[in-house]
């Protein structure tokens, strides 16, 4: 008997009949013994009508006043949830009780629409799991300080169920969703993608910050953190299927190098084509000058990604790099109004059509040439590379959005990734 | 200055556009000088929607474990109400935040899905109002001293809009509503009711506990309790009528009786045909023989409106009382093999067709002959009465449901209702 948090994603949790099988599927797991939390997130496309809603109302939404009363209606999709979900188990003939993150309590500070979670108190859950409740828990939402709800942000839902796992010790967290679990790559880009039975804490980070979007990143940091055993598998598989079947499904995230029989240099490829690139030209070359123009983007409320700056060339020097393509327009405004006349560059030149494509293994550590394989494959699919940036488990290039798909069947070929592997 | 409670039902929110005339109606009056309190319901259609979800992942919900989920889900339709509200007072340039039940804390017993409130805390309302705050507090729902979720049942945000005025002793609650007061009966019945400036406390019991649907009855008994002024009125007036005409417009509950000019023997006439009757034919008269009748009734948890029990002739009695006509089936069955077999009645009849036509008024406390200006009346329209029941300010008497109308308009014209009086 162990003690198990599952978390469904708002697909699972998408209707009466989808909410019956999950609830279908948890009864199952507690009647084989073992204490049973369940985080639920809102049911699909009910986060999406709530914020239209508050849209409506107030188009303007900006000031930390607006943002309280935005999560005090976004967190109700989640409670709806776990009410039903509630009864959907109790209509299984299980003793069940729901609760919103402000009843736990699940404690964040005061971000709101983008709160982190500070601490868990797990007295009245273990209550109920010593009565033989299963206890379902609203995913997304604490309360802080000040008593007022609050919202982690999208894809939250993985951080509650994560962090109500290390809360709580469960001997593992187990993520439902609508693919089976981790890919080698995305398999609509590629379709000999092949599904991982393990992957490294560090590697899922990775692809995770590079927009594989399987789980949320911060549930991952969350999950290496407290080291709780993560699985990512398939919420659309019979709900009667065999448990200690379903057990091993998906994808684990692990903390334990040794548990893996043969460590592939390389785990996966990851992509994004979000990304849009600048480039400040002939900027004088001296010292604060990186500051001077990422200073002004950060000022923006800009996050920017990757960072290029060649080296210096007659006292001038170009300076590159790259924002979320929705910021396109306010990057380059903020470029041709503020940032070239201040830092005296020539020009500046903007590419909205670009994209990322990385490689990334836990292998790179201890391998060496594993970059120069990666430029090697490019250089031979005659894809020409703008920017590069490396990580001890990550090496990305930043090309033109039209090589993508090119690029990354490449890489998955001279990895070795197509071909299948001894399963662990 | 004061402090003023309104309450806006589902239809006066049932849209972004809707909430935003409430925002600017609100703002108006708190601009006037006003400490604002606002008590909206759920958007009109979502608590049934909710219920209907629930309904659907669980047919049975019977249990208080599962009324405990039900309210967990039906509370969340008033959440997204008070964040919306709160958001377009502050689209309209006013500060403003919300509140859930639990967050004020409205504190009540643990009777889910009809809960009573214990106690409302205003210390939190208070300083928020004092900092210059509107406060929106969401209607229909509490705590309990378990920290669950409560709802206070079908039309409960009347009563906490009554309760909240109670505790913040709020120089009047406005009920905003879909219509415009109170009528000396329904204007769809009879086309010459007036609307009354005011109505005693007492009437406006009655009226309500009698199927005028104006106001939720638990709320007048709030009112009446705590003595708060409690005006009747319209939301669809134009948001930005004269502030000073609409505070005197609709219909006030009023406590001092001097406040009116003039006395009308009876106020209004209300009705309902939402009851069945049964008679009980030929019960031995023996002492305990209604509570055999009614008390197997009772156990069954259904109401019972209207009783009679007829003299007795050789030694035998007919029993007569009327429930909801929702419970028809289950009555009938009850009295076919239960009662009748166990107190050796001879027979019993149903009547599912019947109304109840009802004449309140305090001046009936003061005034004779005015039941028999009624039955003369009725007389004069061939119609018969088979039950009649009387209370202090109220009689009432259960007719075939044909004659309805008839009998309400007659009345209406009998006791002078249709003739304008001088407003007060």
């Amino acid at each position: 008997m162990a003690l198990i948090v599952h978390k469904y994603g708002g697909t699972s949790m998408g209707s009466p009949e989808r909410i019956r099988n999950v609830a279908k599927r948890v009864a199952k797991w507690a009647r084989a013994g073992h204490q049973m939390v369940v985080v639920p997130s809102a049911m699909s496309g009910e986060t999406n009508r709530l914020l239209g809603l508050a849209k409506e109302v107030n188009p303007g939404l900006l000031d930390d006043a607006a943002m309280r009363e935005l999560d005090m209606i976004a967190a109700t999709g989640e409670q709806v949830s776990v009410g039903l979900l509630a009864l959907a188990l109790q209509a299984e003939g299980m003793a069940a009780v729901s609760y919103a993150g402000w009843q736990v309590p699940v404690r964040t500070d005061s971000s709101y629409t983008k709160a982190r979670i500070a601490s868990i108190d797990d007295q009245r859950v273990r209550a109920d799991l010593s009565a033989g409740k299963v206890v379902v828990i609203t995913g997304f939402q604490g309360i802080d300080e000040a008593g007022s709800i609050t919202t982690l942000g999208r894809g939250g839902s993985d951080t509650s169920a994560v962090a109500v796992a290390a809360a709580m010790g469960a001997a593992e967290c187990l993520i439902y969703t609508d693919v089976d679990g981790v890919y080698t790559t995305d398999p609509r880009v590629v379709p000999e993608a092949r599904r991982m039975n393990t992957i490294s804490f560090e590697e899922m980070l990775e692809m995770a910050s590079l927009g594989s979007k399987v789980l949320q990143i911060r549930s991952v940091e969350f999950a290496g953190k407290y080291r709780v055993p993560l699985r990512v598998l398939s919420s659309f598989t019979p709900w009667d299927i065999d448990i200690d079947e379903e057990a091993k499904s998906g994808t684990l995230i692990t903390f334990e190098e040794d548990e893996k029989m043969e460590q592939a240099v390389i785990s996966g490829i990851a992509f994004n084509r979000d990304e849009a690139k600048f480039t400040v030209v002939g900027v004088p070359d001296k010292p604060g000058i990186a500051y001077q123009i990422l200073g002004a983007v950060a000022d923006a409320n800009i996050d920017v990604d990757v960072i290029v700056q060649n080296v210096s060339h007659d006292g001038r020097t170009d300076f590159s790099f790259t924002v979320h393509r929705n910021d396109f327009q306010r990057v380059n405004d903020l470029l041709a109004n503020t940032i070239v006349p201040n830092t005296g560059a020539a020009m500046f030149t903007a590419d909205p059509r670009i994209c990322k494509v990385s490689i990334v293994g836990i292998g790179m550590k201890s391998h060496a040439g594993v970059a120069s394989t990666m430029f090697r494959t490019l250089s031979e699919e005659g894809i020409n590379i703008q920017m590069i940036t490396t990580s001890e488990i990550k090496t990305s290039v930043v090309l033109d959005e039209k090589y993508m798909e090119l690029a990354v069947r490449a890489l998955h070929r001279a990895f070795g990734l197509d071909a299948p592997v001894t399963q662990v």
